[in-house]
């Protein structure tokens, strides 16, 4: 029997027309459009690709977004008076500056910088310590919050399950564990975290009713890891070397998955997975942060 | 055989005495004295007793301690005009607000009053954020810092090992979370948080390498959830009826102590464990912050 495939792809698409829904009623009730502005500093491909995808994404469900792309030899200066520029500009109401930063920037001072009501990325400390202690308002890290939403959605909800979460990084395995301790939808479950320290990987990983893998390692989490049923998310994308492909790499998880999906109850795949949900995240925040805005 | 006893009490007067050191050569290379502010609103007795406790600790090692109470009275700009005055003042480097503070004064408001530079009590959602994300300076809260110490001093060094926390509070389990799973000393454990939502916490209890238990439920952790050798860190201090106890109750942990003493491999007990430990970091933290201040 094979598993359930946990489509992020899909997941995704109905968040999205929700989303529509959500942004035009909030346009009709008070006349306010949610805005978003992205911050590019460089050229690099990857992060010139990731930008063009979120404002193209913002667009298409009635999102402002402004795309910000500022010369490699920015200064930080010039850079911290851009995001002043932002936080007080009542148009927009997320921002988000592009990771990484070049080298000659202070990456912890640009995050700080940004007014947390509009840190619609979630990695400002004020952000991550309101999630991590549940108080105020705060808007959840993409990638973690797109786990819980996939989870959630495709019928496993996480509330008085054990999930083991393999990976620590302050981008996806910190702030995951935050989500899925609090005592909040989505949340109430038992959480291990485990990493590059943890002795037997395996050992811990088959404990788990659902695992959630993001530690950057191509296909590591091999069928011997996992206990038939269990439920894995997959946040890993790497490219490998492959000859035999046209463009001479592929695109994986962090999961072995034609091995892993013969045995779970349920797996994310990659490409179509995480990866849609980060974006979708990314938008839900923002149109967040413009309800709360209007009711200000 | 009986298991090692962590006595927080002996523990804790290492790290006094260890202070005390410090600041006398604080004060003598530099002339700066810490000062610690405690701030009480309202009369609670116990709320008085710890905060006496805490500025007669300080004062016993040459740290300057500023005793405030106000009226129970007293708004809540009052209040945040007091804390204000000691952000401002030089001979400051520490502010606590013995909590809970009355019903009419917004708590979440006051915590983040505090310039999170002097936050030594670690609980401002700026340093939560630091200490989930280990990035710049933070205070760590001084209860789990307290756990740390112990297991560290004790020799039990969590790194590598599987800690096992009992307990979701912001006070406790989730910071100390933070804390075992960063990649710092003291921390690279693999670490489950489990509470009251968790099905079958036995079964999780006894995979454990290292087991802390902060619930607040007197003696809830019984022999038979314990794995023979493991090292036990108990955080409660309850107070129950004791018809034969001449003050009518006796203090105790989470953990049934005499049951599991026999097979653990150490314990910490209540009173005597982690109680000493959380006042010694809270001087702890106000040292450093006068020294990070020299620095500045």
């Amino acid at each position: 029997m094979s598993a359930q495939i946990i489509s992020g792809k899909d997941i995704a698409a109905d968040i999205r027309s929700e989303l529509s829904g959500e942004v035009a009623k909030l346009v009709a009730e008070t006349g306010v459009t949610p805005g978003l502005a992205t911050v590019l500093v460089g050229e690099n491909p990857a992060s010139q690709m990731y930008v063009g995808m979120k404002n193209k994404a913002a667009a298409a469900m009635g999102i402002y977004s402004r795309q910000i792309t500022l010369p490699i030899d920015t200064s930080q200066d010039e850079l911290l008076g851009v995001v002043a520029g932002l936080n007080a500009d009542p148009a927009i109401h997320g921002i988000l500056v592009q990771l990484p930063v070049p080298d000659h920037i202070d990456e912890g001072l640009v995050i700080e910088s940004i007014d947390p009501l509009k840190d619609v990325d979630g990695f400002h400390p004020m952000s991550v310590g309101r999630l991590a202690t549940d108080s105020g308002e705060f808007f959840a890290p993409c990638t973690p919050a797109g786990v819980v939403e996939m989870l959630v959605r495709s019928g496993h909800d996480p509330a008085g399950k054990h999930v083991v979460v393999v990976g620590r990084s302050n981008i996806v395995g910190r702030p995951l564990a935050s989500l899925l301790i609090r005592k909040a939808p989505g949340g109430n479950a038992t959480v291990t975290v485990c990493h590059s320290r943890t002795p037997d990987l395996g050992a811990v990983t088959r404990t788990a009713d659902i695992l959630v893998v993001a530690m950057g390692r191509p296909e590591m989490v091999t069928a011997d890891m996992v206990t038939p049923g269990t439920v894995v998310i997959d946040v890993g994308t790497n490219r490998v070397d492959d000859p035999d492909s046209e463009k001479g790499y592929r695109v994986c998880g962090d999961v072995l998955f034609d091995e892993v999906e013969k045995i779970a109850g349920a797996i994310s795949p990659v490409p179509g997975g995480v990866g849609p949900m980060t974006i979708t995240m990314l938008l839900s925040n923002t149109v967040k942060s413009a309800r709360l805005a209007t009711a200000r």
